[in-house]
């Protein structure tokens, strides 16, 4: 394995490990678990879980790796704050399209060279990439494990039964 | 620039982001702030700025780039749990050693080769990094990067005066 190929594998792992606590800790939560708020007047456990679903769903085009599975997932979860009003999808739906997006995106990944890596993702301008070529596929898989643990963290202030 | 210098170039730029951001939101706050529970019950964000102090300075020897400068904060900031009763350091002392340890940690990763940054951190025997090479510098590069996210995630929650 050259080192190029490393360094990705490295990268993958960090983003497999960083999903597997996420999956880890949203899996094993009941429809009146996800009810519950991060802290007072803040986000809900079920707002955090379709809020990761929608941002790694908009991943594969945003990677160039294929379509949206799921982009009425944005309205509810991403472009707008919470509402609560909206009917909540079920903890076993939202286990299932979290699966479906993340190992869809796992399956790409596993598929793309270092050099694929690097290429512009796809809302950058070729003008744009051209001045700063960080702006790449990996920068997205990167920002977006880092993005993954921003939420854990919240998550992890929820006091769960054991 | 070769394939393997540009995928952990890309890597340190998604770290100093990262730090950038807990960096504007730690170093805007007051001493006074930094008393705030991020929740009801949980850790003040003095103890999270200062527990990713002491976590960034064990990335010197973790990563056998130098000695530690704060080894005093292991105790108050991460072996053991919030003391209260503790006195606090002052946002003052905080930000210098804040910004002295990831200053020292930013110099030396500029000088890493990719085949550097692939090596066996300082933690793991050579036996087990023979089983797995993933046990990596860069590994640890990455999972430090997320774990500023998460904490900043937490941080986040606090409504501070604008």
């Amino acid at each position: 394995m050259t080192a190029e190929q490393m360094l990705v594998k490295t990268a993958l792992n960090t983003w497999k490990i960083t999903n597997a606590k996420a999956d880890k800790l949203f899996s094993a939560l009941t429809d009146a678990d996800l009810q519950a708020e991060i802290a007072p007047g803040k986000n809900r456990l079920i707002y955090l879980w379709g809020h990761l679903i929608a941002v790694h769903d908009r991943m594969l085009p945003l990677l160039g790796l294929g379509e949206r599975r799921h982009p009425e997932l944005d309205t509810p979860f991403l472009l707008e704050a919470e509402n609560r009003a909206l009917p909540s999808p079920s903890a076993a739906d939202l286990k299932k399209w979290w699966d479906e997006v993340n190992g869809a995106l796992l399956t790409a990944f596993e598929h793309l060279t270092p050099e694929e890596w690097l290429e512009p993702h796809t809302a950058v301008s070729a003008e744009d990439f051209e001045k700063n070529p960080l702006r790449n596929r990996f920068s997205v898989l990167l920002s977006r494990a880092t993005h993954v643990d921003y939420h854990i963290g919240q998550a992890a202030l929820v006091n769960r039964r054991n």
